[in-house]
């Protein structure tokens, strides 16, 4: 969060922080980035948070504009070398299978087709304007329907390898469980993605930042430290936040209390439960509060030997990671894997780490080097 | 374009022009935007330069989410009623063929997804990413080659359909003729498009402002005055521009002479030659300069009484007008006709008004009410 002090203008939703005002930053945490962040371990960016950017995610391509970093992207997949192939579990994992690439992708479209496809146009007249969601307001009823649902309204039109790939896509891309994500959500993400699963992968999953998201956020950081008007504060978790008429009072759990003409709050969600509002939050916010994110995607990264592993790919939706792939490989030569999970089926990696390992290698034999992941 | 006084800090690339300075806008003509620009008649906005924008086209998309305009756009084609067909005129215009508007889509998909398939993946491998253009060094070679060039090597492959299609699909992206354009000019656009006809004609002619370029060019424009330090001088055309050490003098064709810190030219490259800078341009510009845009685009529109051609679009390669199709409907209940031609076949419309009727009237019989046009 962010506190402006009492000798400049204020922020405003068109101007943004006005340069030339003295900033405080307190950040509950020893760095910047909140989720979006990438550790280098021997020479390698681990992406702990968001990762993957495209020309098609306007305000965030605006930034590497900015910074010229048009060519720092790298891209994911490379199926050129190696075993090259598709796993794909069925029958509650039971069942495995080696697909090529091609059968993987025609798969996935196949069945996110027949999910989306609830107005003969894949959902293209339902929201047909992304950044516009509500331009047809009949998209309101899909809210009333959960991906579960939805899912159960074609059951009879899926093969049983469509309906594996498709259950783990929609973990995949909500990271909670079918009966509590939304079709609404699910819809707005594919209109997001030009209702195409090219669309998709493109946007979502291709490209990232050859040294990390990190190597983003220093960018901003070093911006803002170049104007001599930011201050800062790490490791600073808040307790309470006050109004007054001309001053909000921001007081740390360490004590400590600032005071400033404006302050703005991008505490997460799942965190605002910890602090104490003055006047307190709306009834609606306070109810959210309590509910939290429905998402708890756990996001675990390995470093493999088996270089064969490079341009592979599975899906399991029964598995407590449903989808993985070869994501790069590191400074040593290794093969480094990244893997989803959903709430459906929750692993959290640091609670067992034999169970954690387990559940890479019953996806495919491995020989694990390290394990990657952040709580 | 716009000086800068004294007394603040300097334009840099990151920061832009910093809050704060005072800022003076030379505008050589009587109004702000440039060729984007809408001009409204009769309740109508007419658009009379740049029109259709997409969330697509990020720089764009952020500006009209800062200023919260998300909602204020609407779609060009109407397909719902009327005549609801695509006209096509094949052998050189001799021949005209009725089709449906399906057909026209299988007929540029087809022969435009021949034009770009130099790699057997329609360009994806030799451009994958238009943001980093040279990204495959291989790509400046598709400068060498012209659209005609290019054409030539596939013209046993087109179907005379297709062909023509094609062709007026290269005039009117190009705006200049097949001779003049370069392949590689036409690729980087069909990168941008996500290598699709359906990102071409979503991203490039679908999404336009309910009121026009202009209501969006006023918001930036109010924002601007609202900070107090913005001076301007319209109808202002300029006779050079001199830097020395320390300022830099611009003088007006009226004789005053105006002296800044920095001073940011936008003068469009045709205007340039009308300029004299010290110390001179490089030679590399100045070439450029001498050379000029080699698209000169005629933009026509038409205010009919025939509601049946909202529905209606139409190619003709040979036609001075390539491309026309219905665009709006106009408060007197009138259909809008947007009409292109390309310097392959120019048409001045100011030249001669009864050539011009006829060039639209040759397309299809209409009872024309008004034209509209910029020079």
């Amino acid at each position: 969060m962010t506190a402006l002090s009492r000798d400049g203008p204020q922020w405003t939703a068109t101007m943004g922080l006005t340069p030339g005002l003295k900033v405080l930053l307190l950040e509950a945490r020893d760095r910047i980035g909140g989720r979006s962040w990438s550790s280098n371990i021997g020479g390698y960016p681990f992406e702990m948070g968001g990762t993957w950017v495209h020309w098609a995610q306007p305000h965030v391509w605006r930034e590497i504009c900015r910074y010229n970093m048009r060519s720092a992207l790298e891209v994911s997949p490379d199926y050129t070398s190696g075993r090259n192939s598709f796993a794909l579990y069925t029958a509650g994992g039971k069942d495995a299978h080696e697909l090529t690439h091609a059968d993987e992708d025609a798969l996935l479209i196949s069945s996110i087709g027949k999910f989306f496809n609830v107005d003969g146009r894949q959902g293209q007249t339902l929201m047909p304007r992304p950044h516009d969601e509500f331009h047809n307001a009949d998209v309101l009823a899909c809210d009333d329907l959960t991906a579960a649902d939805r899912l159960a309204q074609i059951q009879d039109e899926l093969t049983g390898k469509e309906e594996a790939a498709l259950k783990a896509w929609l973990l995949l891309m909500s990271g909670a469980s079918l009966e509590t994500s939304s079709f609404y959500e699910h819809l707005y993400w594919w209109s997001l993605c030009e209702h195409s699963y090219k669309g998709a992968v493109d946007f979502l999953i291709k490209y990232k930042f050859r040294d990390g998201q990190s190597a983003f956020a220093l960018k901003f950081w070093n911006e803002a430290l170049s104007t001599g008007n930011l201050h800062y504060i790490f490791n600073t978790p808040i307790s309470s936040i006050s109004d007054t008429p001309d001053l909000t009072a921001v007081t740390l759990t360490a004590g400590n209390v600032f005071k400033a003409r404006k302050v703005i709050s991008t505490v997460p969600l799942n965190v605002l439960s910890t602090i104490t509002f003055s006047p307190p939050l709306s009834d609606l916010k306070a109810q959210a509060i309590a509910t939290g994110h429905i998402q708890h995607t756990t996001k675990l990264h390995a470093e493999v030997t088996n270089a064969d592993l490079r341009s592979w790919s599975v899906i399991n939706p029964s598995s407590e990671l449903v989808f993985a792939f070869g994501d790069g490989t590191t400074p040593a030569g290794n093969t480094h894997i990244v893997s989803f999970g959903a709430n459906a089926n929750h692993l959290e990696p640091e609670l067992d780490i034999e169970d954690t390992k387990r559940a890479l290698t019953d996806l495919t034999p491995m020989q694990i080097e390290r394990l990657v992941f952040h709580n």
